[in-house]
């Protein structure tokens, strides 16, 4: 019997049997191996999200994992190629979609929140989600692919040139990854986080960090810039302080590209973005091309995945995981291990 | 005796007689005719900017004028021109500047706010804040170059392209000067603004307008847009709820050009900009190109200055017109004469 780990109310997860969905036309079945919980997942298990998860729900969308079987007209896929998944399904008839911008979709299935996720031992998929990994990426390192496709995205989107000073304000798994993304982009990254295991975990992959609650990061930012203030900032804390940080350390026509969900309203220093003429961008999701540009940054080592993996608990100790990282502390990613080492169809899903 | 209208204390304006500096090395000595007054000139008049303007302070920035004598070293310029002036001084050494930002640069000096401006019978600036005018553009008209150059500039930093929709929230002066340079992009343009004087006004000038207070604006924008949203929004109100409408009506990948001046942070929907991918672009001042496209349609009749100018009124009853403007009511533009019409050396500046 395969198994899923399941959300079935605020704070509460269980384990049941996999959903075992036969592949349709065009769909595929997979076996995944790694799944990354995200913060958007912790959302989920807090309960913030009940109005638009329907309980009792499969979570995961940062895995990897390899074909188990392939449904109907589907070409170019077959058992066993190790593959992760762009979690999106669009209607490809709004006015999102028609003016190209699909994965913003006015009605956008995000595969793991609003429809089931990958945190089972079999998870079938529509063909058009795959994404194909190289046998070089180990398969746990590819579970990160999800989130570089966000960094690279948004990296993307703040069009960070070669040569250009970025703070990235929030030093978690996101804001590492797109301090990673910047800096192979050739830009000069300061990463401004509270915690001090994230800010060590950060030098230790070669990012220059501060800690704003012993320095203040606009003043370092001016010494850092001659008086300039930065060309980008990333908000990726989340915090009223950090898009207070990121608005005052950009200066003329900086760019802050906005990536950490605010659910509520925030003030914002409008008169700054008036004075300097700078410049607020969304950025949510990814493109295929993101995706793409990701594999490559994981398969060649620009993301070190193996230091950003704090930990790789069993499927059924992910209930557990959670807790812990709703509690806070010391970790960056963990992954929930969902290798079925009972299934012999699934036995090079941890090569 | 040539005259000037200065700024003494908060609501106090009085006259008195004007600088009559003899135009040094590089500048020129103009005799100003046609004044506009500006929403920065009711700020200062208020008493809210004493922080920067040095009382007693001569306003004044939007103008027309000829000009009576040109210092050492002026070519190019020679008495009786026609001109307007682009009232920015820069110091050309700081990091916007050195960045090629020089209208934002960090010492700027505004003409006008920071020294003394243009309502009064003789004013000397550098001959490098020249724009020379048309024969074919009377004077009075020539004083609306200066906010059509905001205009102008606005347009361009929200990148309006032919066929887009764009809502304008907040149909003053500028307002409705942005609206008709996005109509002449080839824009689909619609006024959001209270006043229904202004409303009038704006209609009158074949712009399509909408009343707040009256109508739910989003939902018209819903309609108007099939679902989509509007492509970009202008933000010119200065009211918080004005902030909430240009980004509740975007679409996907909209963008929001901030033109008010909002001294105080305003609660935003952050997370709108994250799930639509937003834009918000400040927009300040302009460039020179801004300034010599105003010209342009200014002279070919794309801004019917004719008929936003409401009053026209003798120097000597400045004060009064402040006051009247302060008071609110029924008007767009106002503008001084500062005509003097004793002095033989300018009687050609009203022609």
């Amino acid at each position: 019997m395969t198994l899923a780990v399941r959300y079935t109310a605020a704070r509460t997860l269980d384990t049941a049997p996999a959903l075992d969905v036969p592949p349709g036309p065009g769909e595929v079945e997979l076996a995944p191996a790694y799944v990354g919980i995200c913060g958007t997942d912790l959302h989920i298990f807090h309960g913030d999200m009940d109005a638009r998860v329907a309980a009792p729900a499969v979570l995961g969308h940062e895995m990897s994992g390899r074909i188990v079987r392939v449904g109907p007209g589907v070409e170019d896929w077959a058992p066993g190629d190790a593959v992760t998944v762009m979690p999106l399904r669009w209607d490809d008839t709004c006015p999102a979609c028609r003016a190209g911008h699909r994965h913003v979709c006015q009605n956008l299935d995000f595969i793991g929140i609003d429809s089931p996720g990958a945190m089972q031992q079999r998870w079938t998929v529509p063909a058009s989600t795959l994404i194909r990994l190289p046998a070089s990426v180990p398969l746990d390192r590819a579970a990160l692919v999800e989130p570089t496709a966000v960094a690279v995205h948004d990296v993307g989107r703040a069009a960070v040139r070669e040569g250009e000073k970025v703070v990235v304000v929030g030093g978690g798994p996101v804001g590492v990854l797109i301090a990673l993304v910047a800096r192979a982009a050739g830009a000069e990254v300061r990463v401004v986080e509270l915690s001090a295991h994230r800010r060590a975990l950060a030098e230790e992959v070669g990012l220059s960090t501060w800690d704003p609650a012993a320095e203040d990061v606009p003043t370092l930012v001016g010494e850092w810039t001659g008086g300039a203030g930065a060309e980008v900032a990333f908000e990726v804390s989340g915090a009223a302080g950090g898009v207070d940080t990121a608005v005052e350390v950009l200066g003329v026509r900086g760019r802050l590209c906005l990536v950490a969900i605010h659910p509520r309203p925030r003030e914002i220093n409008l008169h700054r973005f008036f004075w300097r003429e700078l410049t607020l961008v969304g950025a949510r999701l990814y493109a295929r091309s993101d995706f793409e540009r990701a594999v490559v940054l994981v398969a060649d080592g620009t993301i070190p995945a193996d230091r950003l993996i704090s930990k790789v608990v069993p499927l059924t100790e992910a209930p557990a995981a959670f807790e812990a990282l709703e509690a806070g502390g010391d970790v960056m990613k963990i992954l929930v291990d969902c290798t079925d080492t009972t299934d012999d169809t699934t036995q090079g899903a941890t090569a």
